[in-house]
């Protein structure tokens, strides 16, 4: 297995930035000694400020799944009444995890390729007032929508008391969601997207208001048991061993934010990537899944009509090792999806819409050769027109 | 933090073997690609052999207790009689699972540092004939006791039908368990112990009849469903993103496994450190806490008399780096425990017990300079006789 050639842009796993690497390249340690209780407490802190939260935020190691569990079963009883807005796979997941779980979920199905509008979560929410929580999707990754949560979680305060639990799995890192001034109560993501790192730790944050459902919630949980590592995070423990190369990694992580100049800095960088790959794929007549007002700073879906999607995929990696995503379920060979997250910058986005100039062309696509280069620049300089000015 | 001058001897977190940490440390790939079914599909039938079963061998991410938790939630249902021995931290961990999933808990106590006795076991059992299952941990790291599981595995399944389920989290790797041969249904480990790994992995095997109970179970469970993760291992897929970057180092361990000569050669080498060690724990007059029967292959438990045992755990780490751990709970202060498993060898023991000579002077212990040493070197010595001839 030799992918060093490899660029990789799915929507997660992402590539590992060198610095990253080597950090994660050292000799372990144990838990429970003063070095990982320095580590934890050097982290910790230096998260808030990358989920917008004064809260505490929690390190699990598992895969994001084991966040969005944990968003479930600490916060509801069964039988619960619940919302759940699916737009997607991973939408329909956390709608899985309710059900799972005996919750009486009330689904809200989107079509794929769309954000939920905010007024359809109000009145669902009108017709069932007993909600206890909602659960929405940041960045839905298998369509690449970004739905409004801030927005939502406004209205959600504004006219119920039920929690606000979100899945920033392919955000957080890569967008700005203002947590606390919007009311979010628990926000979750992995470390596999735009946090930088290889796949098995999670992260949760949480509100004061969530953490008080958190304690009063009876369900029996345990290796997700948030009290748990909430119990021990001030002392810079966890309460199980946790996957310390990734902690060890994350400490590095946190430094490139913060040396990007923190994650209003990230953020632009993942717009700006975000504007020159969609409107490459405009000039090169490459239809957009997802409308402007709707698509993700980190995931862009393109369902082309004059080729193959699978025929794209299958000529990039063999040609150029790039490694893009397909669709998922019924988006299957309907859809390619382009990761642009974490360790990626503008350099990159200018390097793949060239290689699928060169596939297009090999496909019979119709369009002027150079258009989509040309567009991605003009993107670039007008998205960094004013930090020049 | 700069450990790169420390000798871990901790019960895990182990030392890395740097083929490992250079076989870690690749680009990231995706989940779904044929790289990472490849490498699946590599590790997961090599994985048998040390688990020493015909059947399936499951990757999740997560600590070692999250194996523990997925024994429990996919085996019982709220009400089912279960017993657990509970001999140190680790049985009362699961103890403790089982208690928070609502079982009907009857526990065998054992006074920590001895194992518990095969009758002692079948007592329970016979006076609980409504008994599902039986919790067992093989190697309790507090404690270093190594619990006769074969034993117990062969009455229990003589005497009644309930599952036989164990904690193999700091054996396996470390210790030979003849899973099939005397009937254990399933046998859940860590990354981080006798694997030589970082945490963030755990493992899974299970019996044909451990897993026609999994598929009755009606628990709910989602990121813990070993369904879920049976379903797919076939095709050489996880059913949540795996951590990548371990199972990259997973497949060098089971390399260095195999060219050790396998699991009885990797289980040899670790009773021979184990023999060292306490052999030389007697010459200095140092009082093992645990019998020679019941002894673990993979941890040492010291219980000093002439001095205190954080007193010595300060002065290893100070002046040589070397990282031993505690006692837990009532055994704080009381105990020092010498991990030797993994990527650990004789070498490592005569360099330990030549440390703990030099400390054990500091601390104005009694004993006769250089008897450790020469007691190692003869265990050494006796322990490799038949090899050499």
């Amino acid at each position: 297995m030799k992918p060093e050639w490899d660029l990789l842009h799915t929507p997660g796993p992402t590539p590992i930035p060198p610095s990253v690497e080597r950090a994660m390249n050292q000799p372990m340690i144990g838990h429970r000694g003063q070095k990982c209780k320095d580590l934890i407490q050097s982290v910790t802190p230096r998260l808030k400020p990358v989920f917008k939260t004064e809260g505490d935020v929690l390190i699990l190691t598992g895969s994001g799944t084991s966040a969005l569990e944990s968003a479930v079963v600490n916060t509801t009883n069964p039988g619960d009444d619940v919302i759940v807005v699916v737009a997607g796979s991973f939408g329909d997941r956390f709608a899985k995890i309710c059900e799972t779980y005996e919750l009486n979920v009330h689904r809200i199905d989107i079509e794929w390729g769309k954000a939920v509008a905010v007024d359809q979560v109000e009145q669902v929410l009108r017709e069932q007032p007993q909600t206890k929580a909602v659960f929405l999707t940041h960045s839905e990754t298998s369509t690449g929508v970004m739905h409004p949560i801030e927005k939502i979680a406004e209205r959600v305060n504004q006219v119920s008391d039920a929690l606000v639990l979100v899945d920033g799995v392919s955000s957080v890192g890569g967008a700005v969601l203002d947590m606390d001034r919007f009311g979010i109560d628990l926000l979750v993501t992995g470390s596999q997207k735009a946090m930088m790192l290889p796949p098995g730790l999670a992260f949760v944050a949480m509100s004061e208001r969530a953490w008080e459902r958190i304690q009063e919630t009876s369900r029996p949980r345990f290796y997700l048991d948030l009290r748990a590592y909430q119990k021990r995070v001030g002392d810079g423990q966890t309460p199980f061993t946790p996957a310390l190369s990734l902690l060890f990694g994350l400490d590095e992580v946190l430094n490139l934010i913060e040396e990007e100049g923190g994650i209003d800095r990230v953020a632009e960088r993942h717009q700006l990537m975000q504007q020159m790959t969609r409107k490459a794929c405009r000039a090169l007549q490459l239809p957009l899944l997802v409308s402007d007002e709707d698509a993700s700073t980190t995931v862009t879906s393109i369902r082309p009509e004059t080729f193959e999607a699978e025929q794209l995929r299958k000529l990039a990696r063999e040609e150029f090792g790039l490694v893009l995503a397909g669709g998922q379920n019924h988006m299957k060979g309907e859809i390619f999806r382009i990761g642009h997250m974490g360790y990626s910058r503008p350099a990159n986005v200018l390097q793949y819409i060239s290689i699928l100039e060169i596939l297009l062309k090999r496909l019979g696509h119709d369009f002027e050769p150079g258009a989509g280069s040309a567009a991605a620049q003009e993107a670039y300089l007008e998205g960094t027109r004013e930090d020049q000015a």
